[in-house]
């Protein structure tokens, strides 16, 4: 098990959080959705291997004193007046006590350890059997942001959770941060997909530490540039999802809404079907009006949508207009390439640590478009994996 | 590519259809939904290998001309007043043009073959890859009631369709099969879900010849009949479904309404991580419990359900109550062993016509229920194929 601590030097009262809206959540959400409202934080610490969902009894305790305990512990080695100062996050298998005694041990060879030079070491703590470690910095308004993030989908057997922390030093204020935290995560870690489930532990965080003065004029480039690491975050976690071999990047333009634009991009994204010919760089346009076509059939969006203006686009070409299927043999070739292009095949590296750690060797997505047709339309762009044979090791092969 | 007739000897009003929502749907739904309004019908030519959607355009012709040319041969050869007495059927890749003289070719041929003492050359006749084909039959009110029903999901690549016939020689009249097709449906293959994808094709029809004249008080009986027919023949879609290894049965019960049981029922028995967990025989409760919180969270029914009072079942027992999990390892064996049982495993049997054909070993499946301890609510149960390298394979491995 690996015990990872993200501290300020002092409290703040500038963060957001957004929170799993699974109804059977882990101990730490329901300690999160306290510390979300309370004034101030300043740390957080973060355990893999058990997530600590469910052990004792949903509306009892459930753990909830568990992850406290380790709260309180931390505080302490910290001298923080109190283990509110501190939110849990855990990561692993659903349904087990969290070891807490064993956690609250590793506490202080983990203060040891602690520097203010590189994200890294926090970024591979977290992790489970994910890949790689993920992070994404950005300057911005004389200061900076960086995040990190754990998890595609449930990664190992039983293991839930996407964990993420955007840590920034610009004094945003609190409410702002509040604000923006919706509008990043829908531009971003919801608009991913790896396998349609939602873990009971999901978790965004955003934490400044204040340290930076920000000019008001500044934060819509400051918004953006969140939004814009976030998105290249929640990218990196379905690059890195189970399995995955192609990344899907599906641009749902010209939307009657963006509530639309979600769910039909959700609906394609998630069409087993569609996962599985990409898995096999196969440029099935039939699948991809299959799924269109059953979300608006099924929605009872006919109306709506003038279905006779919808094109399809695979790597930027035009496969299916006016209702009609725009197939050729040499694009078709074209297409297969396309797909071949974006297979990742990851090779292995080595870390500095030693620590073998394969990274992604290129970010190539395989490119999909859904045009709905409607003038001045909503954008959307959504990423998923593929559904290949690994996926169903993972996910299958462990015990039988 | 086979041609199928199903033919009646008289013209009759006693039909009803029901026919897919996707809103890409093909020629023959086209056509169908034009039949579905008229006085009078007495013929049903499938074919497949080709399944007639979107090759000329959406709203223009579509395929609607080359399958009223099939309709208008087959009404020639059968001395029909008009081809709008056949409904046409198509099953198989998706944006190819129906090479319809191919069809109208082979009708005479067709013709020679017809007989009335069995309806398997037809169950027979309209599967692609199927590995089997299915029929039930049941003996009702003096007459009787037979069902043939093709594919599963997306049997083959780029072939859609479940096509399902539900003949009789009840007279029950037009307005009430037509009241009971979509209860029947609903109870039925509206239960069920092989990979979450809905084809372009997909037809139940429900034709009476009207031979035999039906007391009124019999009414409750043959629906209820008709009703579990369509039951059977529905998990037997399942069963035959695209890799397939283990059926999962799921009672929803105790539900606040049918919709709610319906939706949760479809995210649970379509949750990718459960799907795998099963084909390992894995009684992974947290990943059950993970599915029931994510609908339920995400459609914030957390205040209409007290899920303190939710129950999760697996092979009969209870394995999560309270909001916590109750598993020991002799329940886990049992539950491994529960599943173990369910597994399909097909082995080849040889049919009379010396066609190779293989039929499942047994009906036994995975049990799971999600009791929602609603007094008194509804119930629901639904079918799920769990998720194998064969389903990979078939979707993804054909090409590449």
């Amino acid at each position: 098990m690996n015990v990872t601590l993200i501290a300020l030097d002092e409290p703040t009262d500038k963060f957001a959080l957004a929170l799993t809206k699974n109804a059977f959540p882990g101990a730490p959400i329901r300690v999160g959705k306290q510390r979300k409202e309370q004034p101030l934080l300043q740390a957080i610490v973060v355990n893999n291997k058990i997530s600590n969902v469910c052990p004792g009894g949903y509306g009892g305790d459930g753990g909830v004193a568990d992850a406290e305990l380790v709260c309180a512990a931390v505080a302490k080695h910290l001298n923080l007046p109190s283990g509110s100062f501190v939110l849990p996050s855990s990561t692993g298998v659903i349904g087990w006590r969290l070891p807490f005694q064993a956690v609250i041990d590793a506490v202080p060879s983990v203060l040891k350890t602690m520097q203010s030079t590189s994200i890294l070491p926090a970024a591979a703590g977290i992790i489970t059997t994910d890949r790689y470690p993920k992070i994404r910095a950005a300057s911005i308004g004389g200061g900076k942001i960086v995040g990190i993030a754990k998890g595609a989908g449930m990664i190992e057997p039983n293991l839930a959770t996407m964990l993420v922390y955007l840590l920034t030093d610009l004094a945003v204020p609190r409410e702002v941060l509040r604000q923006w935290l919706p509008e990043v995560v829908g531009g971003s870690f919801n608009c991913i997909s790896v396998d349609s489930d939602q873990s009971t532990s999901d978790t965004v965080v955003l934490l400044s530490s204040g340290k930076v003065p920000v000019d008001e004029a500044d934060y819509p480039a400051i918004k953006e540039s969140l939004i814009s690491l976030a998105r290249k975050l929640a990218e990196d976690i379905v690059r890195n999802g189970e399995g995955t071999n192609h990344v899907i990047e599906l641009k749902v333009s010209h939307a009657p809404s963006l509530a639309i634009a979600r769910a039909l991009g959700r609906q394609v994204i998630n069409s087993p079907l569609l996962k599985c010919a990409i898995a096999g760089n196969d440029p099935n346009v039939g699948r991809l009006a299959a799924a269109v076509g059953s979300y608006v059939g099924n929605q009872g969006l006919e109306s709506d949508l003038r279905l006779e203006k919808c094109r399809l686009l695979m790597g930027g070409k035009i496969v299916f207009k006016g209702g009609a299927f725009e197939l050729d043999p040499e694009k078709e070739r074209y297409l297969v390439e396309h797909m071949e292009a974006a297979q990742l095949e990851p090779g292995p590296l080595t870390m500095a640590s030693g620590a073998h750690i394969e990274f992604p060797p290129h970010e190539r997505n395989v490119m999909l478009e859904v045009d709905l047709g409607e003038e001045g339309g909503e954008e959307l762009t959504l990423f998923g994996s593929d559904l290949t044979y690994a996926y169903v090791t993972e996910n299958a092969d462990y015990r039988s």
